[in-house]
């Protein structure tokens, strides 16, 4: 079976030209992070490459370089923000991985002991508490070394 | 809290040193990646830096940019391997994360519609069949272009 093309009308490649809003936490040259719109968490943040990849295996290795550097920095500051535990990271490839959005991205969940994840389909979350969650991010990247 | 350190007797270290068998799919400089003994689906592979970091935040970029590479090209091969639909990965930090070994590691695992996951604690996989599995990464690895 070929793999499907890269789609550019895919929602994050439409938060990546402007046309549609996001909870920006992150940006650089490569890359960009903003909130999931429908969080398994608290500060459920996602981390994607600016160049244009449906998932893993179509990226260039140095957009995944830059890629990764940019989610140890988000997901230091995820963890600062909301007080984690721990993290825990997805990354889905095609419908059968659990990939929605047809663009590259990681997803970053800050955890808490005996605190489950919530089903990614179980809604969409307000957005003064997404912007809120989003500043509180920004502020911890901003008190990085 | 601080972060607890790195316990060079961790389970992956252990393989690391050759202290304990594995199968191994992929080595570079860099990095390994083996077959999951406890797999939540057929073909389940980890990868892992070389150098020793506990999780992803404090794993020097240098490695995680290694790291990536090498998940990508394990991924192909474990996709082709397994005649995957997709691909799911997780990365765990943390017991409230999902850690359970403390070395730094990647989750790969094929996926194919209509099939969950199994659960991690599932129990140890037979020996005979992740070597089967591993071989097949393995030549499917050599078959890459």
């Amino acid at each position: 079976m070929a793999d499907a093309q890269y789609d550019p009308d895919n929602i994050f490649a439409k938060i990546l030209r402007g046309e549609i809003p996001c909870h920006r936490v992150y940006e650089d040259a490569d890359t960009l992070a903003f909130m999931d719109v429908m969080p398994q968490g608290d500060g459920h943040t996602l981390v994607i490459p600016k160049a244009p990849s449906r998932g893993l295996l179509d990226a260039d290795p140095a957009a995944l370089s830059a890629l990764i550097v940019s989610v140890q920095k988000v997901a230091r500051a995820v963890k600062a923000a909301f007080q984690a535990e721990g993290l825990t990271l997805f990354q889905f490839n095609e419908p059968a991985g659990g990939q929605t959005v047809f663009h590259l991205h990681v997803h970053i969940i800050p955890r808490r002991e005996g605190v489950p994840l919530k089903r990614h389909e179980g809604g969409m979350a307000d957005n003064a508490v997404l912007a809120e969650h989003a500043a509180r991010i920004r502020a911890a990247l901003e008190a990085e070394p």
